[in-house]
């Protein structure tokens, strides 16, 4: 992935997303109420699943654009399976 | 939540998954391959996911089973009620 | 279960389901474009998502908390196991 | 979609979903044991899960590979963006 807007976006939120995990290692060692630490678990995964809608979105128009649009029969598949496997992968959480 | 041998491995495995993320944006940084980072991604996602089961076990184990067994109709309806939310909020990620 | 309005009522919502699912058969043998198939499929999906939220929400107002109030600890932790089991199978779907 | 071996597979399966959506409203009418219920639901979902998978492969082979192929930049956006629509909305169930 080359050095863009979009790699200085994710990581900013891969940051931010840091940042939260810590919040919520306060929150279980302060004892909080087990339901507002799991919330706030909860919406660290949806933040994580943004990130991965952005890497996939930048992942589709780049490299699967190129191995699709080339010569190499292989190349297609393979970034085809990868989105499958992918897709596969994100069903299952 | 009280200070117990639970508490410190949340806590731990939070610490760890902080590493983890930390190590994400390091990949994004230095133009990782999408499809790693992916994964990556959904690696924690993952983690995050058994933190959350041990949070809520512990909830059931402790919260849930006082306020059912006690004498305060209105306390069991919430609990449940926080159960079922959190349900759905899982069945949305 | 015992027969009451949410029984007729999970019953009718899943009925619709089937039909539903009838309906997606006659869309890939009418060839129909493949988002839109996906698309039905995910409404179906989200459509079970709820019927699964009532049957629990029943669960717990009855079996969990019954056994909860009642005088042995193994039942207790029998229902809690199997709430656990649950919500780790809507983690991985 | 074009009348092939995939289309009769995918539609055998719908077949044997709505198979299973009528035993779970037996169950129902019965009055079975949540739980159980509970798990067929997940059964459903999980092989409405693989269908979902198999018409994305197809999609992915034809629609999108001739879309990305081709001279209309408008019509690769397209794709790409249905693609990740369907990410977004398997993400939020």
């Amino acid at each position: 992935m080359a050095a863009d807007m979009t790699t200085a976006e994710i990581v900013n939120r891969l940051k931010s997303i840091e940042g939260h995990v810590r919040g919520i290692e306060r929150m279980v060692e302060n004892g909080e109420y087990c339901i507002d630490v799991v919330n706030q678990i909860l919406a660290v995964q949806r933040a994580l699943q943004k990130v991965n809608g952005m890497v996939l979105n930048r992942h589709l128009h780049t490299c699967v654009t190129t191995a699709i649009r080339g010569d190499h029969p292989d190349e297609r598949e393979r970034v085809i399976d990868e989105i499958m496997q992918v897709f596969d992968a994100i069903g299952k959480l």
